[in-house]
């Protein structure tokens, strides 16, 4: 069984402080009913991904939550969590569904509300993502990434510089998107002379806590963008586990199984939306999908130029990326496979790629604990 | 694609001091694997149920954990929440995965550690399942269900010692079976003269606070018992959003669904287990589901002789239920499923149903905002 992209809807990602968990949810589904046109009636399934509702607001089962959204309509309402990937396996799940003929039509939604907390509350239920004996030393996010960075740049010799790019390209897309959390262009100096958060990592290296949600409507039913494949894979919890802090082996394997279910290889890929929680990130996960070789990134990321960085192929989070578009997590990676949809089909507005046929999207869970691909096209 | 259940492994379920949740999921997938002889490298995937280990021990991602106790094989761990039928959603969803043929061995997993904590917590926690307004409400998941049992007492004319029946019932059949929290028979007057909880339900009315794991071997090879069918519908979060406090229109709607997909009817099933968080719970569902009309359980349920419960058929939570197998929440739905197979395997020993050949698991979220309902035949 086939599975298509019907439509996708987005709210603004940002600091929301007037929204609720439930009127993002809301927004989102009319949204997708009314631009697509469909009965809810149609809807078969709700496929839900959420990192942080119960640890931050007390608020589990959001699945009885969003059928008294839709009115009760009594079907099946999935969540998954996964941490920061945990829209991506809403994805996946859902993609399942369809392919076992269960039904037609379903909603995936990722959603998430952080801004309203006390930012203690959040860095550390955030943290809570990380492998136990981490937590118990002292370790962030921004930390783990920090150490990737640090050997990364150490061994292949880049500076903070060659990181800078990242941010700067970023958030020159996420000016060209109206739902981005950050719509300003910032330049290399700035990114330079921002703090730091975690050496070599500074505020314009890390994404930002976000609210928003995200939500496409799958379908068995041939529509113009195709679902080619979706994959998942692990790694281990730990990063002292790795072989090595300059690879994430859950998105070497979930992207090596993903090229080889769809059928096509990284050549053919014109756009991706990849999961730039920390600048370094882009250029290590840009690596292990395999558009770049090991150790190249560093260079390869300033062939992005600063001042017009569609020239490039594939184009990389034309979104605005999670540093700039935004990063709340539960609903990132739905926003991801969002923004490739839109490019495919030619909806893209000011930041459409021209002719894009085929894109990827890349949802990574904690330090690289679970990845998750998936291939699109049109 | 037909889905066959290959295995089946329990851990003790009780107050389990001396095991971490990691103790526990390491016991389940190495008795899996020992006990099927099967190659964990011909395991293809990993569905998690698990409610509370984010809220209550800051552990989330527990993909990424279960990867690393199957020693890094870098498939794909899925981990769904719905409150207390996170076991059966993880079941649901990976009915879908074999059935999308998107591999031959999954291993399902249900989870929680909750003696560990602060009893004011877990309480807390649990209670985060409940719609927000019922939570400012000061309503907890025992006020919820006394409501209901005072509605069904009055309305149909029953008593507490109607509803007492249940609980006598279901510790008869813990006291066979080994795994079980609570291995002592109990008589009538033990549960009427136990305390209120909230009035009308007394602490032996009430399942309790345990730690536990179950998991399956599902596969998509042949194997004597079939699940035919795994159903997830849902209701309202709230209680004042249903129509009447006597029925919970997700279990009828699943349930519904789950018999026409697995074409047999109420009258074909022998044993059934069903979530019996509160004795009111069992009577309710086993209206809901079709096997009593409704109003007649406070009456039916009197069939179980107390001396000797095996004779009615269906035979209802030969494992005890929650009530007296335990309840780790995120476990029991994946349980209720391995005690049916063992009865359809004929190997549930002392507690053996003579004859079973088509059995249903039933499995509730919160209220009644969401549930599961498999059909599983020899």
């Amino acid at each position: 069984m086939r599975v298509y992209i019907k439509d996708y809807y987005s709210t603004k990602f940002g600091e929301l402080w007037e929204k609720s968990l439930g009127d993002l949810i809301s927004e989102v589904i009319s949204g997708l009913l009314s631009s697509s046109g469909i009965d809810k009636k149609r809807i078969d399934a709700v496929f839900v991904g959420n990192m942080l509702s119960g640890m931050l607001d007390e608020n589990l089962l959001l699945s009885a939550k969003v059928n008294d959204i839709l009115g009760n309509l009594g079907i099946p309402v999935v969540r998954s969590e996964a941490a920061c990937a945990s829209g991506g396996v809403a994805f996946y799940n859902a993609c399942q569904y369809l392919r076992a003929g269960e039904g037609e039509n379903v909603i995936v939604l990722g959603v998430e509300k952080m801004s309203d907390f006390c930012m203690e509350d959040v860095v550390s239920a955030l943290a809570s993502a990380l492998a136990g004996e981490e937590q118990q030393a002292g370790l962030t996010f921004p930390g783990a990434y920090a150490l990737m960075a640090q050997y990364y740049l150490s061994k292949y010799g880049y500076t903070e510089e060659d990181l800078a790019y990242v941010a700067v390209k970023n958030h020159f897309f996420a000016d060209l998107n109206d739902k981005a959390h950050f719509r300003q262009k910032i330049s290399l100096d700035d990114v330079l002379k921002s703090p730091y958060v975690a050496d070599p990592l500074k505020v314009l290296d890390c994404s930002p806590i976000s609210d928003g949600a995200a939500g496409l409507i799958l379908s068995a039913e041939r529509s113009d963008v195709e679902v080619l494949s979706c994959c998942v894979s692990t790694d281990t919890h730990t990063l002292s586990g790795r072989q090595s802090l300059d690879a994430i082996k859950s998105v070497q394997r979930s992207s090596e199984k993903a090229f080889a279910r769809a059928g096509v290889q990284q050549e053919d890929v014109d756009i991706v939306e990849l999961h730039d929680c920390f600048s370094i990130a882009e250029i290590i996960i840009m690596e292990d999908i395999g558009f770049w070789r090991k150790g190249e990134g560093g260079q390869r990321i300033k062939e992005f130029s600063l001042e017009n960085p569609f020239k490039v192929r594939p184009v990389v989070n034309t979104s605005g990326g999670l540093k700039a578009a935004g990063h709340p997590v539960g609903a990132t990676g739905v926003k991801q496979i969002g923004e490739v949809f839109l490019q495919l089909k030619g909806a893209a507005g000011a930041r459409q790629v021209p002719e894009a046929k085929v894109g990827l999207a890349q949802n990574t869970a904690g330090s690289g604990g679970l990845s998750v691909v998936s291939i699109l096209s049109r």
